[in-house]
């Protein structure tokens, strides 16, 4: 039986395999993925996005134990940030999910952005479609919105929470325009902390600049305390509102034409690269290049020209 | 005159327009990099990166006006974050520059990494070549190690500083590895908080572990106060040491070819899906495919394959 027709059977081990193969690259892993694709679309993909500190793997916990209370089969990917600055704390984060471990109802996987060689989002859609593949309900996707391809992965979410935290920095009108454009739902975690009604009443009041048109979706503002599970089912509440309007409204078709498209430009992006590597390295092109390039007799912007009418024949 | 020509003459405003050139992503600058390329290398390129909040701005303030004092002329490359969480700051520390802003001699350019077409280290090796022909003899790329591309850029700097302050976070210990393996020189700035020596002393200890063989650069822990300008000198004194290095060793000429190669495959990547693109929009296939996985008859993965497929003509 293939790996992939195991992951259908919800073979919890044939999936973890499988995300390996992604993860190394294997060529097999491109033909289980093949498999699985029909027979997917049936998860609802939550991004979970913030700044470092903002509580939000407590979070992810809280809604994978509320989510499970009703019967969720729930998916975690947790994304560990690349920077060399964030720090270690996202392990110590992931050893509270461990009441989890037991339960068959929930997996847990992490991805790391150091290196991630096919790109950090086409990486983070696969893994995703394989905990699709394999049952999941929902499929919580959580990482730190610090780079580009950080906030492309939250755009491949059905509903995409923002959690913020009082006393971040100065002030939230320094925070860049971007955070609302992403978020279709707001959390103020860490409600108990000095302002963070404050913090709650001023991401109001910059959202209702922005203000949709009647019918359309309009994120609001939820305060939780994660450590102690206060505003929870509030939040799984909202999050079931967001998905119910997606649902009813024209938007989901829209979104999903969107979300193939950016998995699909990833992996075309991805192959084509591959395919020109291997064009170059057969007859010692890229050696000839960069030796051009190290006595400047070769520009970088001509090569990548020659190399590109090469390999498509001037097509 | 064409405007490589002008900026070759050391016309600033001609370098301006061809960095618009470079953002707004016309053809016209490709061509003009290519007549620049043959004159540049002379630039030395310096990396200065480390988390939000370290006063690296203020440090490159520092070091161009010591670098001025030694008759160089200084560019600066300043990467905007994309994370919409790091907060407006950037903006407020570029004001300080504004002692620059009559000197000839400086020429400061900020990229803002979200949107970047191109990708953010392809536009920023390109503009640090259109400030390396326009005459400048160091350019500083300033960026903050929050992702991987910009991980990335400091790997193009002849010589990268990774700039620390005490108490951040927790722990130093908790710093991921990879923060030791970008840095020739570490700073540790604000150097007058509380906790700084430990700091510097820690990240001493660290480094120690990983001491290169007899001959090979051993980099060194600093302490700055950016603001007074104390510990200035000895930086640049440090850098220097690290350039004189870099060129008495063997290991400039890998570190050449590798950062040609990096940028070259930057180039290549990007003209390939433009060709890619272009070649599914003439003819509706982008259309077709993406109904295809609309209805779920046609996966991403042989989509690409078979835009691949015709796009080399199986070569």
């Amino acid at each position: 039986m293939s790996l992939a027709e195991q992951v259908l059977n919800g073979n919890i081990r044939a999936a973890a395999r499988l995300m390996r193969d992604i993860d190394d690259n294997r060529p097999q892993a491109v033909a289980d993925l093949k498999l699985l694709y029909p027979r997917t679309g049936n998860a609802y993909i939550l991004g979970i996005t913030g700044p470092p500190g903002a509580g939000k793997s407590t979070l992810v916990d809280q809604l994978t134990a509320s989510f499970r209370k009703k019967g969720n089969r729930v998916g975690v990917v947790a994304i560990d940030p690349t920077s060399p600055f964030t720090g270690g704390a996202i392990l110590g984060d992931r050893i509270r999910m461990n009441r989890h471990a037991t339960d068959e109802g929930v997996f847990i996987r992490s991805l790391a952005t150091r290196g991630a060689l096919g790109g950090l989002s086409r990486s983070t859609s696969d893994v995703a479609l394989v905990m699709d593949a394999l049952g999941m309900d929902i499929v919580i996707i959580e990482t730190v919105g610090v780079g580009q391809d950080e906030v492309d992965i939250v755009k491949a979410a059905h509903t995409t929470c923002v959690v913020m935290v009082p006393g971040l920095g100065d002030d939230i009108q320094a925070i860049k325009a971007g955070i609302l454009e992403i978020g279709d739902i707001f959390v103020v975690n860490k409600a108990d902390r000095e302002g963070a009604d404050r913090t709650a009443r001023e991401l109001a009041t910059m959202l209702e600049f922005r203000m949709a048109p009647e019918g359309l979706w309009n994120p609001h503002v939820l305060k939780t305390e994660a450590q102690r599970g206060t505003g929870i089912e509030e939040l799984v509440g909202e999050i079931l509102q967001h998905r119910e309007y997606l649902f009813s409204s024209e938007s989901i078709n829209d979104f999903l034409r969107e979300r193939n498209l950016r998995h699909f430009m990833d992996i075309l992006r991805d192959s084509l690269f591959k395919k020109a590597l291997a064009f170059m390295e057969t007859d010692g092109t890229l050696e000839r290049l960069l030796d051009g390039m190290a006595n400047h007799s070769v520009d970088p912007y001509s090569a990548a020209e020659k190399v590109l009418s090469a390999l498509t024949g001037e097509r």
